[in-house]
């Protein structure tokens, strides 16, 4: 079908199937095709953790995610255009995608201050003074190299007072704007505007429909999974969806678990990225075709089966989970390496595994039949 | 050459080729071949800190070590031998050389006491109370499934007074003696014996004579690299070589840098243990043929060049001097399995080509070139 490797001198998506309003297809770029619907494993500070590179890329994973608050931290922008870019720094060749930095300047750094201009913040690391507006994070999204960048916005932590939301989503909408015009015109790369309204339905179409008027490239969803339950999210999605153009990428930003992505996938997401299978890994929780398996539990110290027998990824399928719970127990890097391969590669597995359904019409079966998987798995464990 | 994947029914040392004290060979055995002189990477708690099993078999390991004290108080020798063993449990098919927790139990646990028949002491982890006796360590080792079994020994750290480290020699002969009775005859198993005697050359001598009586398969060289001078220690191998037997191989316990390991094959040791490779990657320090690189200095922020372009290892050869320092700054894991991937192939390439020298009969020559690689890479640093 699709080949990853293959390339386009501009940024071009096209739709293949579609099933309900579930669609599956490819983003051609000039450094590599993505296919969608596409889990982008995240690179934070220019590395997915635990992870070598190539096993990355073995795994199906077609592009990654780097974070631009961390990037311009550390190593800084100029200083890694002056190595070469962020693809060279990490040995990533494929395409990636940059976020805006908005979203870490609000989690992560102290002393935040947003005015319409921007965001003044200090480093996490070093307490170091910083100031980003929609034009120095297009500036750095581009220092790095970055083919699809995301537009700064301002993202509202759920449950908030409907003016919070509705002033934040006005905001990020005028940075719309101005990161357009920031980013101007660049053939083989993107420039994502993000729909924001937290949970109040009028403001999300509202924000959808003005970033539409914008031309853009491809859309988000953010400030979702920011504490709501997962009803709301689907319903939010549901909300949006058909204001958004139906030729346009739609991308679910940092979702979500496995099943969140298979409901989104059925209501017409195309792109996701999350730190769940990667931060899950490092704290002794699997990812499988037999449900999430934590492996500090004391049922798995003399259990000899592997994750997945049935596995094509060599985490799952070789080491015993007794071995698994030792070296979580152990704290031992091996355990995190070994649960984050295993996590990345079930999710690229169930996005293919969504590809080929969504190709022959069976979405809703392979959903169905992924969740008995799990069910049956966890009945048995019970019995 | 020597086949590492062939075996031997019986423990079987060979003696290739001699230069000077320095001799090269295979030690066959039932799971495979040691090439020596060998480094054993250490695998403490059932895995070689942040590297796959097949990495460390691919950078020409033939045996690795186990931690008896480690294993025994996780996961515990009894569930280990229900688990079918250490070699099935860590996927490691080749020989495992375990120690006899002995040295750890004096350095890691708590509220340690020691009398004739063995030690008693409290858990690291989770203070509950053991005893080891040399019956019960030949006992885990053998549970644990191990090829080579250490003796249990005191080992006395330097600088000592000379009764103290008389009285842990002694008892460090009666218990290899009650070692040899428990362990009985194995014929495609080894137990070695530890020389002990501190910095005193007539213990070590009456040490070595002792144990050659006892008729063991191999012979350790145990309390050196415990804070004495590097001249100290060679100059106790040189006291001892003399007085081992020629055709059976010798083992310095917990040595060393680059520089250690060469100058004790010089002087005619077969085989080496050291956890400072792996350790020293975890914490920014590289291993190379240019000599021992802090990642962590600034001064390598923006340099592009690999670790070792000409290395067969791609930590070595693939990643930049830059990624390897933002790795290493913001702690990400990555940057501990490449210098921990670099620093094991640059001791297995080490022992390598030591190996190939000692059979060309110009080991000195190969020990000057590497010290003049190390010294020609670190003026040019300062240039």
């Amino acid at each position: 079908m699709t080949d990853p490797r293959s390339t386009s001198p501009d940024f071009n998506f096209a739709i293949h199937a579609r099933d309900g309003q579930a669609r599956t297809g490819a983003i051609a770029m000039p450094r590599g095709t993505i296919r969608t619907p596409a889990f982008m494993p995240v690179g934070t500070a220019a590395t997915v953790k635990a992870m070598y590179p190539e096993q990355v890329r073995e795994l199906g994973a077609d592009v990654v995610l780097g974070n631009t608050y961390h990037l311009m931290l550390r190593p800084g922008p100029e200083r890694m255009e002056r190595l070469g870019g962020l693809h060279k720094f990490m040995r990533w060749d494929g395409p990636i995608l940059t976020d805006s930095g908005g979203f870490q300047v609000m989690s992560l750094s102290a002393l935040r201050k947003i005015d319409e201009d921007g965001v003044t913040f200090r480093s996490h690391v070093d307490g170091s003074a910083h100031r980003m507006s929609p034009e120095r994070s297009i500036e750095i999204q581009g220092l790095l190299g970055s083919d699809i960048q995301m537009q700064l916005d301002e993202c509202v932590r759920l449950p908030a007072e409907r003016p919070a939301i509705e002033k934040a989503m006005h905001l990020s909408l005028r940075w719309a704007e101005r990161c357009r015009v920031a980013f101007g015109e660049q053939p083989g790369k993107a420039l994502f505007g993000i729909v924001q309204g937290g949970d109040v339905p009028e403001l999300r179409v509202e924000s959808a429909r003005a970033l539409t008027d914008l031309g853009l490239k491809g859309y988000a969803i953010g400030g979702l999974a920011v504490g709501e339950p997962q009803a709301v999210m689907l319903a939010m999605i549901e909300t949006v969806e058909p204001h958004l153009p139906a030729d346009k990428p739609r991308y679910l930003m940092g979702v979500g678990t496995p099943d969140d992505l298979m409901q989104s996938v059925l209501r017409g997401i195309d792109m996701f990225d999350c730190v769940m299978p990667t931060r899950a890994g490092r704290h002794g929780l699997a990812y499988t075709r037999h449900g999430r398996i934590n492996l500090r539990n004391a049922r798995h110290a003399e259990d000899v089966r592997p994750l997945d027998e049935a596995s094509d990824c060599p985490a799952a399928r070789d080491y015993s989970r007794a071995y698994l719970h030792h070296l979580v127990r152990s704290d031992e890097i091996l355990g995190m390496m070994l649960l984050t391969w295993n996590n990345l590669a079930y999710y690229q597995a169930l996005m293919a595994g969504m590809r080929a359904a969504i190709a022959e019409g069976r979405l809703v079966d392979f959903v169905g039949e992924t969740k008995e998987g799990w069910a049956r798995a966890e009945a048995a464990e019970k019995a």
